[in-house]
Order: C-alpha cells, then structure tokens, then sequence
C-alpha cells in the first residue's frame, strides 16, 4: 500500500509553474511583479492559473468574491475540506514570491495526491484569495469566504471608492456578491498556507521552516500635532509651535519604547506630511501614519497606550496640540495548534529543522483562522527585501516548504 | 513758503484705496486675498492701480517687466528718481497688507507732494514691482529691473516653466522683455519701501517703526537620509535603517542648534517627505526643505556649516545615506546708511518711536540696493500672522508709516 509519507512534489513541475506565473506583470527589471488586485495584470494570472487547474483535471471552482480555486475529491462524499492557498495578487512593484508561491505549492500537492491516488479523510482544496495585499480592501476574498466582510469597509475602502468600483467591473464582481461569497464553517477541516517569512529570522537562525504560532495583531493610527503657521523668517525661533518638532520628537520616542519595553513587537511611521508644506512657512500641521503590531492581545494594549502617551508627551513639550484618529485593528490571531503540530511533524518527517515564529503580517490565514482550524509555514527569505522586486528565496528552500505543504495537508489527520 | 515736514497724507483718501485693493482678489473669508502673481486677480490689482495713477493726474509708466509706475515730475530736468514702492502679487491666500500698503503709501505720498506743488531735488516715482512673493520666480520684477536677472533662474523657475510662460502669456510679458527691463542706475537717487514688519519684534517692544538696517540672507538646501524600504511587520526594530529617524533627529537639532549658538539667525524645515510612503513600509528615503537666515555673511556661513554638520550626525546616528542639494542663495543686503538716516529721522520728527530691525523676509529693496540707495521701514504686525489673511495692522500704524515715507522721501537728501 501506498505511504503518502513517501509523497514529494514534482519540483521541476513547480519550477515551471513559478517561471510562467513570474512573467505575468513582471515589472520591468525582470526581478518582480507587478500585480495589484483585479488589475489587468492579475486578472490574466487568474485566467493562468484557472487553465493550469482545468489542465490538471481539477475541478475549477470560482466564488463570488472572486476567489479561485482548484479542488480534488479525494475523500467520501460528504466529508469536510482541507484548504491550502495564498494569494496572486502583489502589491505594486512588488516580488514574485508573495503569496504565489502558496498557491502553487497548493495546487502541486493536489497533484501529487490526485497521480498517486490517495484518498484522505478530506477533501483537498487549492485557493487563490481575493486582493489580500490591500490594494483595494486587504484580506478581501479571505473575509468575504469567512463571511467576516464589512459593508463599512467597502464604502470607504483602503484604495478608494473608485478603485474598488474599477476593480470589481474588470473582474465582472459585485458588492453582493462580495458580501455572499460566504463558505459554510461546517464543511472546512482547515486550511494550510505556505509563504515566505518576509524577514531576517529563519535565515539568521539557520533553519529551514518556521511554524507559525501567531499571525501579530495590527493596529493604525493618524497621528496629527497642530502649531502655528507662521512666517519662517520673521518668526523669532523661541516664539514658533512647529508642528514638525512634535512629529520628530514623537518618531524617536517611538523607536525608544518599542525597543526597551515591548521587544516582541513593532511599530512603524511610514508617511509624514506638514501642512501648508513650504519652505517659508513653520509647519502648522504634521500628520503622521501609525502602525504597530504586537503578538498578543495584552502587549497589544500596554504598546498603543505607551505610544499614544509618547505622542501626548511630544505635543507638551513643544506646545502643540495633538489629535489621534484610530484607523483600525485586526486582533493578534494564534494558528490552530493542530495544524502548527500537522507542520511541525512534517517537517521533522522530512528532516527539516524548523523553529516556531511569529507572523509580524498579516495573512489570509488570520481571516480562516476565525471558522476553521488554520495554520501557517514559512520558509527563508534572503536578503531581507519583501513587498519589492528584491524579494528572494532560494529555490531548495522554496521545494522544502511544498514538501512540508503535502506532508502536513496529507498527515493533518494524524494524531 | 511752504514747510514740507507740515505734510501729512491724506488718510481717508489711502483707507479707500486700501478698501478698494482689498476687494480684487478677495478670499472667500473676506479677510485676505488672493493674487498670485501675473493671475487674474493681480493683473486686475494692476489694472486699477494704473488707473488710479491716471486718476491722480501722475505720468503711467509700464516696464517689458511688467513694473507698474505712477511718475511725478517734480525736480529739475534730468534730475534723478527716489523710487518708492513694494509690489501688488500676494502668496496664495495671503493677507491685504504684506506689498499692497506699501505700493498704495507711495502713490499716496506722490499725490501730497503734487498737491503741495513741492519742488525737490529728484523726481518721485511709486512702483509695483512684479512677483515679489515668488509664485513664478521671486522678486522678478525688481530683479529685471536691477539688471540682476539670471536666465537660468527664468529656464528652471521657482514655480515651474509651464506656470511662469501662462502668466507671461496673460499679462502679455516676453522673456526678452524681462531681461530687457533694466533701469539705468545713474537716474535713481534710491530706493524706500514701507512693509509690514510679519514678526512680533515691534509689538513686543511697544515701537511704532522699525528702521531696516539689513535683510537677512535666506539659503535653502534639499536634504535627504537615505535608509531601506523594509516590510514594517517582519523586520524587527534592530535591524531597520529608518530614513525617517535621520529626518527626525536632524529636525530637533537644527532647532537646538540655532538657538543655542546663533541666537541671531533663523531656521526652518517646511517640507518633509517619506519614500515610499506607506503604512507599513519602514520610510527608505525622507527628503526635506531646509531654510536658513543669518543678518550677516560670517554668521551665514557658519550657521551653513553647523547646520550640515548636524545633517551628518543625524545620519551616522541612524545608519543612513545622507545627500545635500544647495538650492539657492541670497546673500544677505545691508540697508543704505542714508536711507536708515532719512526714515529715522522722519519718525523722529513725527513724534514717533523707531528701532532698527533686521528684515527676516526678502524684500524686492534687496535686488534695489545693488543699484541705488535702499531703504526699508516697517509698521507692526498683530497677532503674528503672516502669509496668512489673518495678517493684520492697525490702521494707525499704516497712516504712521505712510506719513514716515512721506517725510523720508520728501526729506531724503537733508544731511
């Protein structure tokens, strides 16, 4: 009989798959891609991806939210399904790892278990989720599967109203049917994604996988500190309330804190702007984007009432007023401990050395994770670069992970 | 015979005119205006400029730059011109005073004098002097009129070819023309401009007029940290090269350092910048607008070089790339003894307080004093707005300073 522990993925057949999906949107130094949600280009690696499926013998199923997907009947009728996916959308001029390679891999291990003919207590489901890097809404094909969609959200999305709208047109969707895309809970076993880490850890440690303990908890900020106008060159130094002097006292302190008190989290000031933003003027307004992310609920709290405490501080001590718009918050998501077991032993079974880590992004698998038992595997990136064409793994670390995909989607039953 | 320091202008007859200007252009607040330079609000101000000079029985005279003047010939032939004048354009949504007083107190003075029928040793001359605000280049009109007008500055202006070839275009001005429009300095005898003070000095001080004895030198840089465009979820604090902490910590120093060692000098940092600019990528590159400005060339040099100095360390500090782009210079421009002299004594013999000050902003008398004796006085500021239509002086001080210019001038060859 069979030993589905023998399985390994067809790396050469992988490899093709990679190189074919790499060219659609390659950006023009030929090391990324260029593929924002629905747009042109992603649209045509779903149409791509769709035809490798049909050529697979798979069964192609396509939801309401757009969401893709390649799916084997490998078990009794009836019986729930494995999913195991990730996402081919990119964000702009961003890298060719990124969510497609867990959708190949995905797709790989269906065929492998479909040549070999192994039936399993569950169905096996390869999905390709909708926008999950947020160039419309984030985590959008994921949400509307988990039936977590907010009908807020879609009226002020993330990249606008009118992107949102273009993006749907293009892609023949609809609101309503965003909103019904919901998957019903009772017929999901799980869901695997292999993905990049996207950072220095597994590389720094010397470690092939990492298991995914927790996907961190985001949560953003408009920071705003308001001075005074006031003309650069007439204004005595002593008597201005440069808003700027806030925003940068504010920017070091937040470096300061997150480093000596919350070592396991992290925070970013990625835009800054002044207002009016000439040369001659005092900045009157400096308005700062806020993002921090921490693994756990708790430290989740202690960090952003530190931090807005800083900004408080960084306001009084350059007399300037301060108001602070909260943006949103997803919650710090464990994985399910079955699946971080179903990978850990796959691992071992495949004489990978692996270490558990946080996610510090987010991922479709923190929308799974709220219907069904979810689970994450990284593999290594090199370099450090990610959401760029830089973005590198190696691809011997690349075929481990698959492997490390069909391993634990094939052993995910066992005890 | 008649006293000349017997004469007073005509208050109500300048309150009109100031009425009257403050309309073309008005921001919807009605406190302001808006007349950017060669748009059409300012060449509607010039319009009934140059029919109130008509009005008044005074000699029109329109330069190929644009400079609108109100002649009076009360001098011997070929006796040279006291210019007075400041210039109509405004900053976008800026204040009714900062130009417009001192251009409608000129025309003022000339009206008295023609009145009076006094007869002085060189002709009078009220001037409006195109762009001073720098909408298209800066001090355009006085520059072109000094012979200090750079055809690198009108390739690569200030506000865009594209901006200064529409206005040219609408107020039916050339290139050539503008390199054309230089006045013979043997006909001028000088040069006095009355202005707002846009700073707090002489309210602070309870003085009604300020005696200019210098305009500051105004030097600008684009300055920008270079670090890496990291993922901000999966790069851990430690390991980032934040552009954005360079930006910062150079913002806090250049404060501390102007004021610690150049108690005389002013700085600012009006723009700021991060690359790529989004939520959750650590900033590769922050750029920003630096503007300094020293009353004397020694200390202007040295406050360039703390300044850069500072740029440097912020970057070593944090890690990052540092790049410098000098963007321009005016030296600074000491007033004429002789025109300190006559605006001092004026106020003296008005009954009225006077102080010398130091002139933080530029003036189109710095492109007049490489030609001719210039000189500057200021009136009070309330409330400390500038650039702004909450720039407000009491009309009485207007009426003070106006009648200073008037005495200045009719007064300007005593010894």
């Amino acid at each position: 009989m069979l030993n589905s522990t023998d399985l390994r993925i067809n790396a050469e057949r992988l490899w093709q798959d990679f190189q074919a999906l790499s060219l659609i949107g390659a950006t023009v130094d030929g090391q990324g891609v260029h593929r924002p949600a629905l747009g042109p280009a992603h649209l045509e690696a779903r149409r791509w991806f769709a035809q490798r499926v049909q050529h697979s013998g798979l069964e192609l199923r396509i939801d309401s939210a757009g969401n893709h997907s390649g799916r084997l009947e490998c078990a009794p009728a009836g019986a729930p399904t494995l999913l195991l996916g990730s996402h081919l959308d990119s964000v702009p001029n961003g890298g060719r790892y990124d969510g497609a390679l867990g959708v190949l891999a995905a797709l790989e291990v269906l065929r492998v278990v479909q040549k070999a003919g192994l039936r399993l207590p569950y169905h096996l489901e390869a999905i390709d989720f909708t926008d999950e890097e947020g160039t419309l809404v984030g985590l959008l094909g994921s949400a509307a599967f988990a039936g977590a969609l907010n009908v807020e959200e879609l009226r002020s999305p993330r990249g606008g109203r009118e992107m949102l709208e273009a993006g749907l047109a293009r892609a023949g969707l609809t609101e309503d049917g965003l909103l019904q895309a919901v998957r019903d809970p009772r017929t999901l076993a799980g869901y695997l994604e292999l993905h990049i880490e996207q950072g220095p850890r597994l590389l720094n440690a010397g470690v092939s996988i990492g298991v995914v303990s927790a996907i961190v908890g985001i949560c953003s900020y408009k920071v705003e500190f308001m001075g005074r106008a006031d003309h650069a060159g007439t204004t005595p130094m002593q008597v201005r309330r440069d808003a700027g002097l806030g925003a940068s006292a504010f920017s070091l302190a937040v470096r300061r804190v997150v480093m000596e008190q919350f070592p396991d989290c992290v925070a970013n000031i990625g835009q800054l702007a002044y207002t009016p933003g000439a040369y001659n003027i005092v900045p009157e307004r400096a308005s700062l984007a806020l993002e921090l992310r921490a693994p756990e609920a708790d430290s989740f709290a202690r960090l952003e009432a530190a931090l807005l405490e800083q900004a408080r501080l960084a306001a009084q001590e350059h007399g300037l007023g301060l108001e602070t718009h909260f943006l949103g918050l997803h919650q710090p998501t464990p994985m399910s401990p079955v699946a971080q077991r179903a990978i850990a032993r796959a691992a071992a079974e495949l004489g990978l050395s692996a270490m558990p880590l946080v996610s510090g992004a987010g991922h479709d698998a923190q929308s799974l994770a709220a219907i069904c038992p979810a689970g994450m595997l990284f593999i290594p990136s090199q370099g450090g670069a990610s959401h760029s064409p830089r973005e590198f793994s190696l691809w011997e670390d690349c075929v481990n992970g698959a492997n490390v995909l069909l391993q634990a989607a094939t052993g995910y039953a066992k005890k």
